[in-house]
């Protein structure tokens, strides 16, 4: 194929490949949090949102992302996850609502996206079903608390390290 | 039916039906952002990341979940937006990437939900092409800025008017 | 093209071309049943199932079928529906879960698919969520109650008027 | 996290940790059947339906669906099937086709619901393709016939073995 | 928000606002074609594939792919269409099969890349469905030949003109 | 089953049952090109398409796409490939840009239907996004260039031998 002018190679988006990792039993806990009103949250623990029941809704919303990550964030790699929980803990004094996911896998790679995946989706969902009473809520503090398994071996979140969280 | 025993009602999961709704032209604006170490946040600016182009590659994930929010969040109407767009604006201070994402849509329900799911996406991409550098990065601040069009009209993000962000 | 040879006609899949059809209100009820024994009955409505609840993850699961049907029926038209809902009303006697599922859209094809969709996959995912316990389960009597709209006009199934369900 | 207020956990939907279990040869088969009018049956057998091919489309329908399986029933396990046939045994004196769905994995967990939901989505497409003639067909008797591999060994359906099916 | 530094706005991939642009009848059709050994065509004409009916098969496949199109994609808008069909052309001359693949829609953007999608896959299929007689076969061709509707108006492949195909 | 009559089974799909073949490491690469008039390419080379960078988008497409075979392909396996990578040679003597794909996997069936969806999407995606230019660009030669692993061994496309392409 010399006869091609080959583009600069800089740049060019790859899903890696894990072809030669090991296959192990590897686990990813993420975690994140929805701050709304005191009233909305009142409304999410009393189960008396119009829209149905908030976080039984957001709770098989986060779990079926992570089935989906492969298909939302372009280079991750197709999984069969063995599986995947998603629990949330309101908090009335900050007005608002942890979400914790976590995700196991016997494989070649990671879980870490599936795990911030199932939290965000459960995050977003828990947005919907709420956004007639509050248009405000914010969601943050998306980010990897844990992680087993595979060539780096273990991870745990320096700030969670730091009984901050 | 009357046979039957009914379930209690309270707490039933339901797409509201927006059926009697009028159909005009809508637009939501949705924000959020990534913070990351500064190395991180240079190689993603310096487009030296090794997978490959972090924002365009976050840009088209953010675009395409945009059109995909119907299956993700269970209770969304799907749609069919008519325009997706995502920016980012990378802060070397604050050593973050805040994240844009507006989206539109001539029908008979809101585009909040997939312009949140856009700016969702978009972070947990820039999370997983960067992760193999720094693994602790969070994100935050996912809310809507604002929204036009429909019964509830115009709505600004209380914050957004303190010029905080 | 004259100088290739037409294959036979008959029996050429074709997605029916809906364009010229009006653009009216429709609805569409659909009903079915599971069977399962006392004991899987009474674990259901008393809410002890291992898995979890049952009838909230199996209305969640009908409802997000019915804006999955065009993927799953081969001729099915893309629709945006604008309503779907999913109620369950067991029954001791019969040991029966009666499904029944309504679906609405304000566009040129009937939503009859759609109800029947939610109400097949709400019936599967009854089965799943008990199949450690029951394995001999039975979905049945999956129909179309009544439709509305369109050039057909009403629909009411022959049997749903002999005052039969 | 203990300055947070757990939820009570009964009731919550968890998708089952299949990491342990054995990787075996599975195979699930399940049945069901469409009642229809005589006049519906023959214009099937006789491959004159307007829409086209009735039983092929239902058959390619029921594979694809076997391969959705994890992203229709919530709780399910993505898998990699090895194997997915669908038949159709047409009895005009009973006025109906009966539907055998038969999966194959090399796996963690079994492949009832993807069998399942094979025969459920080949019904399904075949009332889409008769529904201009024929409102009135009924979906039954959905069931596991077989299945075998797994921890719990074989499982042949009560009923089958008494040879009424 | 000028406390960010501005990314180069150049190459930045944007979902074309198609708000403004008229509701009108469109309707794209587009061709393409597979060449493939003689006794590999003639397998398929007489019905004799091994793995089933190759056509029938690649006929279902393309008219679901055209309703994949905005998921495959990236800047294609989600549509609702309202007709697709594919058709196919064996020439036992060239040894190829000719396909062509009609789309419409009342909407406000056009469906080339429907046409185009829905033949790319059905040749796909095709070889999937013939690769193990023949790993050569070869798809070629595959263009647009007329689209009508919308702003642009007709638009007819200048070669198609030509007679030539 | 004695008393149902047998549909003739000549002529019926199967998804081919590869549960006893080897897993070994299976690469397949694919190939394809695009042409278009000379001002076309330059646009794209030079970067200055105005719906984004068109190279980087079809690359992310292609790679995509791979991921969705068996949703689009009906008798295709589930696969959870390990490597997919598109790359571009734009040739502005014979204004086409050739499109390379290879996807790799550690498995039971062989990965040929990934890299030519590959091929195929990255296409329509460049078609896609310059297709307000220049709508008689024309997709061709999508073939097999080479496949390694499993039981029928290394595969090399005949023409490619040749020194041809």
């Amino acid at each position: 194929m010399n006869d091609f002018t080959h583009l600069d190679e800089e740049g060019r988006v790859r899903m890696v490949d894990v072809g030669g990792k090991e296959n192990t039993e590897r686990t990813a806990v993420a975690g994140g949090n929805i701050r709304m009103t005191p009233s909305t949250l009142k409304q999410i623990t009393d189960n008396s949102v119009k829209k149905g029941n908030v976080l039984e809704t957001a709770r098989i919303a986060g779990i079926m992302a992570a089935k989906k990550t492969s298909e939302l964030i372009p280079m991750c790699h197709p999984l069969n996850i063995t599986h995947a929980g998603v629990d949330f803990y309101p908090d009335h004094v900050s007005s608002t609502i942890a979400i914790e996911a976590k995700v196991s896998l016997s494989g070649q790679t990671g879980v870490e996206m599936e795990a911030l995946t199932a939290v965000s989706v459960a995050a977003l969902t828990i947005y919907d079903m709420c956004k007639s009473y509050d248009k405000a809520m914010i969601i943050s503090d998306i980010h990897l608390k844990k992680k087993s398994g595979g060539k780096s071996g273990e991870f745990t979140a320096p700030r969670y390290l730091d009984g901050k969280h």
